[in-house]
């Protein structure tokens, strides 16, 4: 009986081009598909909740498959994870109604973003967060996160080669905190995301935390619907898919 | 003139061959010899506090040298760390007394090794923490950790293969606690340590985690003084040389 599944997926994106299956490069996607399609015996095809750039990681990416099979959902979740070498791991497997699709039954997403703020560079952790040298000021840069919370044309922080009919987002929730004694932690939760919007706006309140631009200054560039006003793309990997939630 | 330089040192481990200096293998000591050589115009031999295995990580080895030159500590520090192209970062370098060597002037050394503790396994932070599947009674663990706190014979989590007069250690503290929703952390400070003796008291706590042996068995093996009785060598990348202390 045809089925639709739905999984919950951690990786480490370090190793991989992205999420999105490419012909000649190791992407979380195409793993995942040839782990499926081995273990359930037909070609599977799954669906993300939207692609992870080369270098971001996640610990709660949303895809769902439909297979015809009646494999208990424990021991397919099982069975993948020790099909799969790379650093991907299925956190959950579930049944789940026909209607259900990772990307259009989505309401929000949740993205994480890891700075380590400290004069040294770093040699642990280096591939989990962005070493910035100078120390950032924190208030100022949560002035900035309120700025943004709402729903708001986001163009400046859009970097083009993504088709979308609009780039207004609903941003539900964003602030940055310390994480422990020499990280921060920015939370952005939104109803969606455009290209590269997290790592661009992650850019740009840093050179509010650095005193290099004022908060008016990025309410300016905001406001401005243009990208080359905005600051550099933060690298990709700080960057973790935190959450994908559904109704 | 000849000075003294101390050196406190974070390493991921990762991709060395260990700590010490060896021909054909890329190791901490000999990276951070060839930068010093290289930085100070003259052969720079380093002593460290101790070994590190291969995959073992360091936050605060500490290794000292003599060196004639007049740089300044701070540019001394800042011009190895941009030499060194591997995830090796020196925390702090300054100048000390004539008498300090890093290994014999050190009163304790601290470890941690940390345990990631769920049914999944894991993608992020997996070459830093050991993953066990089944649950670990921390309870029983912590009977163990006082069990060893105090000036013993470590023979039974020794391996052989490292000069020793004695294999009687202080230790001063041990115990085991969680660091997050599904991590534990080991943290043990003696006055020394024998070869894989953190790793071989993990695996052997482990096993009493796991209800594979009681506490009263642990000690049992403990007093046997015979390592073929303890459990087996727990893996490296879980490993944290965390602090050496000196009077």
């Amino acid at each position: 009986m045809n089925k639709n599944f739905k999984i919950i997926i951690e990786y480490d994106g370090t190793e991989f081009s992205g999420w999105q299956k490419q012909k000649h490069e190791t992407t979380v996607q195409g793993e995942i598909e040839k782990a499926l399609s081995l273990m359930l015996n037909q070609d599977i095809k799954i669906s993300g909740s939207g692609r992870t750039d080369a270098g971001v990681h996640a610990f709660g990416q949303v895809a769902n498959f439909h297979a015809d099979t009646g494999i208990v959902v424990k021991d397919l979740k099982k069975g993948v994870n020790s099909l799969i070498k790379q650093p991907i791991v299925i956190r959950e497997c579930t049944i789940i109604n026909d209607n259900f699709h990772a990307r259009y039954s989505a309401i929000s997403k949740e993205y994480h973003y890891v700075i380590l703020n400290r004069k040294d560079p770093c040699a642990i952790g280096r591939l989990y967060q962005w070493y910035i040298r100078n120390p950032l000021d924190i208030k100022v840069m949560k002035q900035c996160c309120n700025a943004i919370t709402g729903r708001f044309d986001f163009k400046s922080f859009e970097n083009t080669g993504s088709p979308r009919s609009s780039s207004v987002r609903n941003v539900f929730f964003a602030d940055i905190n310390p994480l422990d004694d020499n990280r921060f932690v920015f939370k952005i939760c939104a109803n969606g995301f455009l290209k590269y919007m997290v790592r661009n706006l992650m850019g740009t309140l840093v050179l509010v935390g650095l005193n290099k631009i004022t908060v008016d200054e990025f309410e300016k560039i905001f406001k401005a619907k243009d990208r080359t006003k905005a600051g550099a793309t933060a690298p990709a990997h700080g960057l973790f898919l935190q959450k994908v939630n559904y109704s």
